[in-house]
């Protein structure tokens, strides 16, 4: 038996959850679903469109409902709400934890809030008020209050007996806040640190007072880097006041730079936006467009000036189109080099790896790496151009007049290098200039050197050409 | 106290230690590590350079070197390791936890290997000869043999009594795996549960057979997306015969997904080959050079194709050398969608959000944003072109024969619109494809999509440019 459940890998369960949806079967759904886990049933929901999730919502009695809650996207579960009588509504609200029911609080219109906050019992209703008064991207938005805290001075036997009240509320037993009168934390103990003890042994002799914690008004990446860099199972989270006002766990963290990491992605290919709780099918067109739309029609009509170089050089290009082969190779050079440069620079800020007061060492990194890529492909270059060039890719008016295929590899080899170089120094220092500027790296950075690039490149050969052959 | 002491920013912390090494004064250096967490050392350590490093390192008594062990560079520690004499390299071996020890040992050239060995306690010893046999990126190359783990059949208390044992061992206490005589996963049970039950209670009543597992020759990615989308404190390692091996924690989880975000984003930026245990700073600029070159010099050969297209229509393009104003923008809005597009769909798959079987949805829905992408940016175009082209835009030697700026307006448009389009779907196809024949789709993606889309913006547009002036 053991055998055979733990072969099943978490990718089968999730394609047969979709199998049970598409069968568009209430007893299939309900069935299957029942025995699977709420993670794989979260995976499966995100994964379906818009309709076949309302489809398989409205079929769903309020007891089930309930019991997913927690895992089902905000969103959905609020239309899902609005349907239900008061008294379903009430059970499903009910079942659901603090920060889900403070994310569904805050994607709804303000005007249905107060309606489903005063259906929450008194205890929820203040927890949530209290949640939501944090914006969504802070450590307070992002922290659940449902730890486990004593007060200081018990014994370990007090301390279990006021554990076992909240043991079922709380999110997390395996790190226990040890608070003074004004609920500032002046410890902590673990459950092993209880239960090796004998039931008479002060907790003050037992507890660790390591003080990390984090100011709730803090953006979240910063408390989920504090828990990577730490190793912490939970990061506490405190007031103005220095009062602890929630945790942030593990899995928040791993959440958060999952986030975090795919936004930054996004912004180095210029889509824009919130991305928001969906997943890349859930996503209407619509919403997909608007993403995307303004990054490429700023960049597209930022390409004209690429175009405009060309045209002032037309005598150059004109006379020696050979040219023309190797046009391409040296803009493209330089978007792929900065390309290259900002990728590693941007990330390595994300990471904590990198600041702003080490630009001087980037500069002089990248200038090295630079010079070896542009001098590599440059000797490249010049070689295929004076021993590897078919015939073919010779234009048919080809005349190079007193020239010689070895002026055209001179310019061509130095061109590139020179763009090479350029790229790769200008595609590091316009992520560190933008972060000294308090502007965030990955949207500043990429549109502008891809730009800039493009110009530098174009305008590198066409000088380049016309010193050597007017 | 408790006020001063949460107030230390992570970041702060950093900066204060890198202080203390720039000072190069031992007992500064001493004196400020003491007090730090070990996660801020490694951290501050992570941005030094080669030479500062090694220096620091030398610096350092063999005992305190031990304390550090664990969070310092496996090379570092390696490379600090073969100046010491037999005492002390075992004791900075011996301080070392299975996982780092395993990393140092695989790090290290295998001719040296041996002599470590022996310097180990037999335990030790067989702990790091059972983990070395896992390749680096499986969970078995990942995991820790340092968890909790009790027999079948024992009461609260003998449970106890076991743990009590191994406590200082275990990594991780909060999640205790009850296993048979053949070391299967019977269930498991938490701290908590041992805390709040009488000590005669059998650990067969608390446990709970939620058999969640991974085989320990997966891929260390798939343990880390279980992890996160179960939620998981820990996740059992299981062999052959469903044996536990070992576990991997939640912060191993971060950790892995940390690298697998960065290595999807340098592989769309053309980066190659293993970053491995270096930070940006720390990597040499050969190194960089290294993942860097490969993908530079193959996609500036393949631009010439590129210019090869231009060479084709020179006649097109002397005769209406505007055109020469709108190719990079045709050219580079296709690069921009196409790029977004393949983000997208190769970050979506990287989360698990969408597989291979659900290709066709996703080419629907991207046919439908390329439309609205092209649609909305011919349409701008061609009216600028018709109605806000100043005249420092227009080439000098203008002469549109028997055409007119409509023409223009209706090539350009026209180009842009299927180039954008083509070029959405190009970027969502690409990595889909990729992935279906089992290849990478960041590696593969992105320098394909650059390559293909150049030209196929120089072709499409060259082409109705001909069908319309010739």
């Amino acid at each position: 038996m053991a055998e055979e459940e733990t072969e099943i890998s978490g990718s089968v369960e999730v394609e047969d959850i979709l199998d049970a949806f598409e069968s568009h079967s209430p007893e299939r759904v309900l069935e299957r679903v029942r025995q699977a886990h709420p993670g794989d049933i979260e995976q499966a929901f995100e994964r379906l469109d818009d309709q076949s999730r309302e489809a398989i919502l409205d079929q769903l009695p309020s007891n089930v409902l309930a019991e997913w809650a927690d895992y089902l996207p905000a969103a959905d579960v609020e239309r899902r709400l609005h349907t239900l009588p008061k008294g379903e509504q009430r059970e499903v609200l009910d079942s659901l934890s603090d920060d889900e029911l403070v994310d569904l609080l805050q994607e709804m219109e303000e005007k249905d809030r107060p309606q489903y906050i005063e259906l929450l019992p008194d205890e929820k209703r203040e927890v949530s008020e209290n949640l939501m008064q944090y914006p969504e991207e802070t450590a307070g938005g992002r922290m659940t209050m449902a730890m486990a805290t004593i007060p200081v001075g018990l014994t370990v036997k007090e301390a279990l007996d006021e554990l076992r009240a909240i043991k079922e509320e709380a999110e997390l037993l395996s790190r226990i806040y040890v608070l003074d009168s004004e609920r500032r934390i002046t410890g902590k103990v673990r459950m092993r640190d209880l239960a090796f003890s004998t039931w008479d042994t002060p907790i003050a002799d037992l507890m660790d007072s390591d003080q990390l914690s984090i100011h709730a008004m803090e953006d979240q990446e910063e408390a989920a880097q504090m828990i990577a860099r730490y190793d912490l199972v939970a990061l506490p989270v405190v007031d103005d006041e220095n009062r602890l006002v929630g945790v942030i766990t593990h899995d928040d963290a791993l959440e958060i730079l999952e986030e975090e990491s795919t936004e930054d992605m996004e912004k180095i290919s210029g889509i824009g936006g919130e991305r928001g709780d969906f997943a890349y099918l859930q996503m209407s067109v619509f919403s997909h467009f608007k993403r995307r739309a303004g990054w490429v029609v700023i960049l597209a009509f930022l390409a004209l000036t690429s175009g405009w170089v060309l045209l002032k050089y037309e005598d150059v290009l004109t006379a020696v189109f050979l040219l023309a082969l190797y046009l391409p190779m040296v803009v493209a050079a330089g978007g792929n080099t900065g390309a290259q440069s900002a990728t590693m620079v941007i990330r390595a800020m994300s990471l904590g790896e990198l600041d702003t007061r080490e630009f001087g060492r980037v500069v002089w990194k990248e200038s090295r790496i630079g010079a070896l890529l542009g001098g590599m492909l440059g000797v490249l270059v010049a070689l295929q151009v004076c021993f590897f060039l078919p015939d073919f890719l010779l234009p048919e008016s080809l005349d190079l007049g007193n020239f010689s295929m070895f002026d055209v590899a001179a310019v061509v080899g130095l061109a590139i290098a020179a763009q090479v170089f350029s790229s790769t120094l200008i595609g590091a220092i316009l992520p560190i200039g933008a972060r000294a500027a308090k502007l965030d790296p990955a949207v500043v950075a990429s549109p502008a050197i891809t730009t800039i690039v493009d110009v530098s490149g174009a305008v590198i050969f066409f000088t380049l050409a016309k010193m050597f052959f007017f």
